[in-house]
């Protein structure tokens, strides 16, 4: 019977692999007129797998399992779980609703789209409220013991909730607006020629083969592709795909950094999980992010980098225009009040993160409505950057999630970069990091979040998975420690 | 009805999408290590796709458009007629006997590489035994009128058959041996320095890139990627992908505008097939053929091309050490004596297959034994070129078709090639080939391939097909004719 259950997983898994490919291919090499074939062709295998999803087979495996819990091994159970909660989730909610939130996203895109366009809030925010509508819905259908938003954060982050956010969130109102404030008004000057010309193609990509290489990124489990917009996509351990954009030089360096920590934590899982697919790959959004923030932060913006780097592109490029160590230093870590998260730094990121927070939560709680949003954010961004966002674009209609029907996903981006402070302190008590980093040898630090994270796949839950890794549940002083150090000695 | 039936069409589309995606990419791009996972993928959606091929739901609607056959309108007609095909195949033949004969060409694979390394015969031929037995059986089971033979040839060359084939090789054997003896005499030199030598890959990629436009290749249905051996995979006539690769500047040439033929043919089905995706891509392997062979032998080893290409290359290379217009033409039609079939001259080539001909067929009718194989291959190559192998891997063990159980495929190279001189002839009465050759002007000919040939997708029988854009039935006068004409005046 298990056996049978682990066949039929391996089936469905088939799906899920031809999926991901469809989807890698059209975000990088489709031509154009082939584009709505492979759409179509996703649509009709995404439903084939959804009935396997919620096939009564499946429910056979699954009552069989639920009988005979005790018997079974740890692989096992923690699949059991997992397979369940993806059954429960497919079958408590009405199918005509879940078509229905499909259908709201994809309107809620186009609407998104056009409203940034034509700078008016008003074509998008009918669709917004009915996207907050169906996501209550579908919480409560989903059934939940605290709140529903806690349980739309739990479909991203198993074991998180709107407690443990909440006091993760105050910690940065109360210590990280400080800092900011602090490094602003230190003024820090540098000779940012070099970094913000437009250089050669060729000569960015031999950057990156040459990083990828530096990070330990495995040529023999994946490679690395270009798409409009960068991503970490995984077929299976073996084959895990990371893509960028040649553009700006530094920026196309953290985008690759970011998407290696991702294909990193891909590409590691332990053997005996690989086989056994559902258990492969990153265990929660929160996870992953502190894995890619680690690579791209911790690693990439670390003084011994800057050097590692500075040492490269003297190599690569004729002429860095009087670029010095301490100037692509500064420039890396750069502060910037800046209206659009994704072009944020490292100190400022986690107030973007907050504010999409306080937003998204009273929402779901129906404490604020959609179409006080423009105003209630662009206060927001007022208070805790000191900047208003002078149209829509900067403002409320930046991110493409609460339109896709991402609700609850915002807070991983601030908890995993969190958490990727927590590990770097814990490592630091057995390894000398800068020393790796500016030696070349990556790889001892690699190996720590090997053993520690990234072996395990799913097999742990988060929670699990950091009081393993570090002793301790997640904790956020750890961040806020990491950020004081570094930027007030900046 | 009929609408269901086409979305189980649509639905059986996905699958086959999604298959020939997967193999796309294990042949160009996966990594090493996700290979294993990518094929397990394959087998598992090809299995599912089976299911849906012999379905009783597909039953049911095969049963209904029988019964209201003449209602139908013409697409529906011949899609009925296709499908059904491929209903029978697939349960006519039990299941045991598919997996078996699946298990043997993959077996036959491994057996054919270690018999080649090895030069040992004996390793392959209990294995090709089998293969041929099951050949016989599984014709058997199609159940036929003519011959065994004949009904394998038709599983890819509708509507062709032995006497057809005998009356084609006839031809061969009686008029091309005498031409390429008359040509050997002639002992024609030239300078070929620039030809032999190893060109810059990136060059060799300009060229290519330069071809593909030139030849009307539509870059927003298709691309050229890389691959160990070159081929066209087509996921539907708006995605097209030829594949190449860069070794000796002219064989990459030659075989860029080979896949270029195949992929045109794919590219240009009218837009109702399209939408109706049974019908799209090519007819037969014959008919295919015509096409790559047209592009590769008509257009490429033409005069007008000659110089075309050799304007290209004094643009492109800085040193042709010597080589003139003269030279090249000569270059790229050169006869010679050769034991390797995919290497073979245009001229030399027909006999190749006539050779491999009488051995299928022969073997299929039982007239002759597998362990007789070797000697009977170096007799014919004796008998027809006057060369004898040297050894297994030039000899009987060169090709990879007859292990991997392809049986009846060999001749629709030939054939194929000879319909691309019938085709050229009648095209040639309404177009001056040399000189749209010439202007770069090759719109005009692929126009009246995409009229007579390409639209039609599989929506015409080959032999309709051929009537309707030449008035006569496949007719073997014009490929000798077009060898006479050429290479008697050489």
């Amino acid at each position: 019977m298990l056996k049978d259950f682990y066949n039929y997983l391996e089936k469905i898994n088939a799906y899920t692999t031809s999926i991901a490919l469809m989807e890698f291919d059209l975000s990088t090499v489709t031509p154009k007129e082939g584009q709505a074939n492979l759409a179509k062709s996703i649509g009709i295998l995404v439903g084939e797998k959804q009935s396997l999803l919620t096939s009564a087979e499946l429910k056979g495996y699954l009552d069989y399992m639920e009988k005979n819990f005790d018997q079974l091994d740890d692989f096992a159970k923690r699949t059991y779980t997992l397979v369940k909660k993806q059954y429960d989730d497919n079958t408590k909610i009405p199918k005509d609703v879940l078509v229905k939130y499909k259908e709201l996203a994809s309107i809620g895109e186009s609407k998104w789209l056009e409203a940034r366009e034509k700078n008016d809030y008003s074509i998008f925010a009918p669709t917004l409220s009915e996207i907050i509508n169906y996501s209550k819905k579908i919480a409560d259908y989903l059934t939940y013991e605290e709140s529903r938003y806690t349980r739309l954060i739990q479909e991203y982050d198993e074991g998180f909730d709107i407690k443990t956010l909440d006091n993760f969130f105050n910690e940065i109102k109360e210590k990280v607006v400080p800092i900011i404030k602090k490094v602003k008004e230190k003024n820090i000057e540098f000779n940012n020629k070099f970094i913000t010309k437009n250089v050669d193609i060729d000569k960015n990509k031999i950057l990156a083969d040459y990083l990828i290489d530096y990070l330990g990124f495995n040529k023999n489990k994946g490679f690395l592709s270009e798409s409009a917009h960068p991503f970490t996509l995984t077929l299976c351990p073996g084959d895990v795909r990371i893509t960028t954009r040649y553009e700006k030089l530094i920026p196309s360096i953290y985008s690759i950094m970011h998407e290696v920590g991702h294909g990193l934590y891909e590409q590691n899982t332990m053997k005996e999980i690989c086989n056994n697919s559902i258990l492969a790959g990153g265990v929660s959004m929160s996870l992953h992010e502190s894995q890619s923030r680690f690579v791209e932060n911790i690693i990439g913006r670390s003084p011994a980098f800057a050097e590692v780097l500075y040492n490269k592109l003297v190599e690569t490029f004729d002429d860095l225009e009087g670029l010095t160590k301490e100037d692509l230093y500064k420039a890396i870590n750069k502060v910037e009040l800046n209206f659009i998260r994704v072009n944020a730094d490292e100190l400022t990121y986690p107030l973007h993160i907050l504010i999409r927070y306080e937003l998204e939560k009273e929402l779901i709680n129906g404490d604020i409505n959609v179409m006080d949003l423009p105003k209630l954010w662009d206060d927001k961004y007022e208070k805790y950057l000191g900047i208003r966002p002078k149209n829509l674009k900067e403002g409320i209609l930046q991110d493409i999630h609460w339109s896709a029907g991402l609700i609850g996903y915002f807070p991983s981006y601030a908890v995993g970069t969190a958490i990727s402070s927590q590990l770097f302190y814990y490592m630091s008590k057995t390894i000398n990091i800068e020393e790796c980093i500016m030696n070349s040898n990556v790889e001892e630090i690699l190996n720590w979040l090997k053993v520690n994270i990234h072996q395990y796949g799913k097999l742990l839950t988060p929670k699990e998975l950091l009081i393993k890794a570090t002793g301790e549940d997640f904790n956020p002083k750890y961040y806020v420690e990491y950020l004081e150090n570094k930027y007030l000695s900046l």
